[in-house]
C-alpha cells in the first residue's frame, strides 16, 4: 500500500531478531505521530525533529522525544500489552511527543529529565486508559494520551520551584487581538514558510526544513497523506488569515499543525479519498482552526497551550458520527483500522 | 395525546409532499427546544422569538435562528441520518439555536454569517457524535450540540480581529456579589416579569410577551409541559432571591432559563408527572440553580456565559439513575421517548 | 479478611433490626471513605473526625459529616437502591465528604445548612448517575460524586450574597512559586507531622491526632491498608519536598492526601499486594502529586480547591487499562470488589 516499503529483508529481520523488532516499533512510532505506519517515514521524521531542535539551539527537546519513545515502547512492554500493537508503533508516538513537549516548554536540569522519564511511562499508562474508555465507540485515542499527561505535567510546573519554566505563556485573562497584529498584505512569501511551519509545528518547532522533511516521510508512505497535510495547512491558514488572527501566530505555524493532522486523519486514513470525504475533511479541518482558537482562549488563564487537543476533539468529533461518506451502492470500509482492538 | 393536534390535512401532506414535510420538519425543530414534537407549538414558538429579537432591536437573531433551523436540518439530510428522526425535528433545535445565539453575542458582519452557517452543519454533526457516545446509557444529547459548539465559537472570536464581541462579558476573575445589588423588597411586581423572561430567556430573549407566547406554545401540545415551565421559573426565582443572587441577573430571567427546560424534561417528558417525580423534578430544578451560578463563576475567567449547559447537566444527572420513580406496583413507561434510536 | 471483626451479636442485630443496621451502614459509610468496609473502622475515624474539627475550632463540620451521612443513606433508601449496595456503606462516604466540606469552606448560617442537606441528597443522585456511567468500564466512582457537588456548590457560591465564603483561596492567575516559601532544611520534625496530617487531610483537617487515629482505624480493618497509607504519605511528601513545594503547602499535608488515598486504593484493594503491584501503585502515587499540583493551577482562577479529584483521576487512569499485574501463571482476582453491581 504505501509509495515505498521498508526493503524485505529488514521486515524479515524485525520479526526475528527481538533487537531490530524493538528498533523497527521505535521507527514505526515516530510515523504513527502522523497516523503512518512506516519505518523509513518514521526514520526521515526522527532526522527532520532532530536537525529542527538542532537549529532552534534545543538539542534537549530532540533527546527527550528519543528518550520518550523508547521508554513508553518498554513500558508497554513491561505491562504486556499484545505485542501487534507495540509492533505497529501505536505505544511510541504519545510518549515521543511527551518527551519533546517538556523540554521545550522547561528548562533543562535534574528534575526536567524526571518528568521526561516519569511523563513517558504514564502516557503509556494514559494510552491504555484512553483505549479502554474509547473502544466503546470504536474510536482510537490519537495524541490525547500525550495532551493529557503534559498538560498535567506543565501545569503541575507552577506549583514546583525546582521546575522552571521557560516559554510557557504567562497566565493572563483573555482580551480581543490587537487590529495592528493582524497581517495587512498577504503574499506567497508569507504564506509558503507559515504552511511548512504549520507541519513542522506538530512537533512543536518552526522550521521550514522539519516541515518539508516530514512532507517527504509522508509521501514515502502515502501521497495521499501527504497531499492532505499540504491542504490542511493550505485551508487552515487561509481560514485564520481571513478571519484576522495575530500575524505572528499565523507565521509561526500555530494555527496550522492540528489542523494538518485532522486533514491527513480524516481525509487519508479513517475515510478512503473521494469528493465527499474530502468535503467532511474540509469542514472538520475549517472547524480545528475554530477550536484551536477557542482553546487558546480558554487555556490562557491557566497558562498552558492547546498542544494538539484541537485535532483530537474535531477529529473525535467527526468520526463519531459514523456516517457512510462512500456513495451509496459501494460502502468501502477504511483501508486502515487505528483503532487498536486489545 | 397533545392539546391540540395539527390538522389531519396537514399531516397526510407532510407525508406526501417533501417540501411541506421539510417545513413540516423544521417546525417541530422549534418546538423540540422545549422537547416537545408538535407543529404548532414550533410556529408559536418561531413568532415568540421574532417578535421578541425585534423588539430587542437584534432582527439578525432571528434570521439567524431560522436560517441555523433550515442549514442543519438539511445537514442532517446530506449525511444520510434516518428520515424519522428528521421528521421529529431531532435535528433541528439545536442549530437553531446556534444560529440564534452567535448574533445576540456577535456584531453583523459577513464573518458572521460564515460563523452562524458552519456552526450549524457543526452543530449536526456534533449532535450525531454526542448521539454515539450517549447512546451507551440511553440519554439523549439535549441541547449540549449547540452549547459546545456555540462555546467553541465564542471562545475562538477572541482570537480573530474580523469577528467582534458585541455584549459578551469581559473576562475576569470572580468576586462575591455586591450585597447592594441583590433585590430587598421582592413584590409580586418584580417576580411576574421575571419569571416570564425566565421562559424566555431558553431563547436568550429578555420578552415578557415571548414568555407568554411560549407558555401559550406549550399549552397547544401539552398542559403538563405548560405547567411544569411555570413551576421551574417560579421555583428557581425563589431560590435564586432567598439566597440572595444580584437583582439585575434575576430580574431579567438568568436564573430560571435553564431551571424552566429541567422542569419540563424531568416532569412532564421523561417521567411521567405524578408526586414522587414532581419532587424529584422539584431537586433537579433546584440543583439546576446552582449549577447556573457554578457554570457563572466558572465561566467568568474565560468570558462566555453557561448557555443551557445548566439545565444539560442536571437533567442528565438525574436521568442517568434510572430510577423507577413510579410506585411499586404499577411502573410505567416514560410516555414519550426522546432518546434517538439509530 | 479484616484485622478486627465486629462482634458477632452486632452483625446478627444489623441483620435483623432496621434500626442497627442503618447505624451498621453510616458506620461502614465512614469507612468506606477509605475504601474499606468495617463498622468499627468507621467508629474511629468518626471519632477521628469530630476530635480533629472541635480542635479547630470547627464544630459544625462534624455535624455536617454526620448530617450529610444520614441524610445521603436515606436518600439512597428512598430512591430504591438494592439494599446490600446500601448496607455496605457505599452511598454514605460520598455525602459525608460533601457534609463535611461545605462548612469548612463556607460560614455557618441557615442557608448554609441549606446547602449541606440538599448537597447530600444531590450527592447521592450523583453517585447513581456516575455508577451507569462507569460501570460501562467496571470503574467505581470512588470520591468523584462528593467533588462534583462540592465543586458546583462552593463555585455557586461566589453568586450568592447569603452564603458567605470563610477560608476560600481567592481567585488568582497561577504564578510560580516564591523560592523563599520552599523548606530549606527538611528533617524528621518537619516530615512525622507532615505525613499525619496527609493522612487527616483526606477530611480537610490538618491533625495529627486525627491522622494517627484514622491510622489505627485502617490497621483494624486491613493491616495493608495502613502500611501503604503510611507509604503514600511518605512517598508524597519526599516527591512534593524533591520538586520544591511550598513548605507551607507540605506541611499542612495538602500534598498526600489524595496520594494517600491513591495508595490505599492501588496497593491494597483493588490490586492484591504483590512488589509488581506495589511499583504500580508507587507510579500511581507520584502522578497523584502532579495531578495534584496541576489542578491547584488550574483551579485557581475559579477559587476553589482540587479536593480528593487527584486520587479520583489518578485511580481511574491507573484502574482502567485493567492490566494483570500479577505473575503470569498465578492470575488473581481482586479480594474486595468495589465496583456497584446494580
Amino acid at each position: 500500500m504505501s509509495t515505498v516499503d521498508p526493503p524485505q529483508a529488514w521486515r524479515r529481520a524485525a520479526e526475528r531478531n527481538p533487537e531490530v523488532g524493538f528498533v523497527d516499533a521505535i521507527l514505526r512510532g515516530a510515523s504513527q505521530v502522523f497516523l503512518q505506519n512506516n519505518p523509513i517515514t518514521g526514520l526521515i521524521i526522527l532526522a527532520a525533529v532532530c536537525w529542527g531542535a538542532v537549529d532552534a539551539g534545543i538539542p534537549q527537546a530532540a533527546i527527550g522525544a528519543v528518550l520518550g519513545l523508547v521508554v513508553g515502547t518498554a513500558t508497554a512492554t513491561l505491562l504486556r500489552v499484545p505485542h501487534a500493537a507495540i509492533r505497529e508503533g501505536l505505544f511510541g508516538f504519545n510518549p515521543l511527543l511527551t518527551g519533546l513537549a517538556l523540554p521545550i516548554f522547561l528548562r533543562p536540569n535534574l528534575q526536567l529529565w524526571v518528568y521526561v522519564v516519569i511523563g513517558a511511562v504514564v502516557t503509556t499508562v494514559v494510552t491504555l486508559a484512553l483505549s479502554t474508555v474509547l473502544q466503546t465507540w470504536d474510536v482510537p485515542p490519537l495524541t490525547f494520551p500525550f495532551v493529557l499527561t503534559t498538560w498535567f505535567l506543565l501545569l503541575s510546573a507552577y506549583q514546583f520551584a525546582k521546575i522552571r519554566e521557560g516559554p510557557l505563556g504567562r497566565p493572563a485573562l483573555p482580551h480581543g487581538v490587537d487590529p495592528r497584529s493582524v497581517p495587512v498584505h498577504v503574499t506567497g512569501g508569507f504564506l509558503t514558510p507559515s504552511m511548512l511551519k504549520d507541519v513542522s509545528e506538530v512537533f512543536l518547532l518552526a522550521n521550514t526544513v522539519t516541515g518539508l522533511l516530514i512532507l517527504v516521510a509522508l509521501a514515502v508512505n502515502s501521497l495521499w497523506a501527504a497531499g492532505f497535510a499540504i491542504g490542511g495547512a493550505v485551508v487552515s491558514t487561509l481560514v485564520a488569515v481571513w478571519l484576522g488572527t495575530s500575524g505572528t501566530a499565523v507565521a509561526a505555524g500555530l494555527y496550522g499543525f492540528s489542523a494538518v493532522l485532522t486533514a491527513v486523519a480524516l481525509g487519508s486514513v479513517f475515510y478512503r479519498p473521494s469528493w465527499r470525504v474530502a468535503v467532511y475533511a474540509l469542514l472538520g479541518v475549517v472547524f480545528t482552526v475554530f477550536i484551536h482558537a477557542a482553546l487558546t482562549t480558554a487555556l490562557l488563564p491557566v497558562g498552558v497551550p492547546p498542544l494538539t487537543a484541537p485535532f483530537v476533539l474535531a477529529t473525535w468529533l467527526f468520526l463519531l458520527p459514523k456516517r457512510d461518506l462512500a456513495p451509496p451502492a459501494h460502502r468501502e470500509l477504511p483501508e486502515h483500522d487505528v483503532v487498536r482492538s486489545r
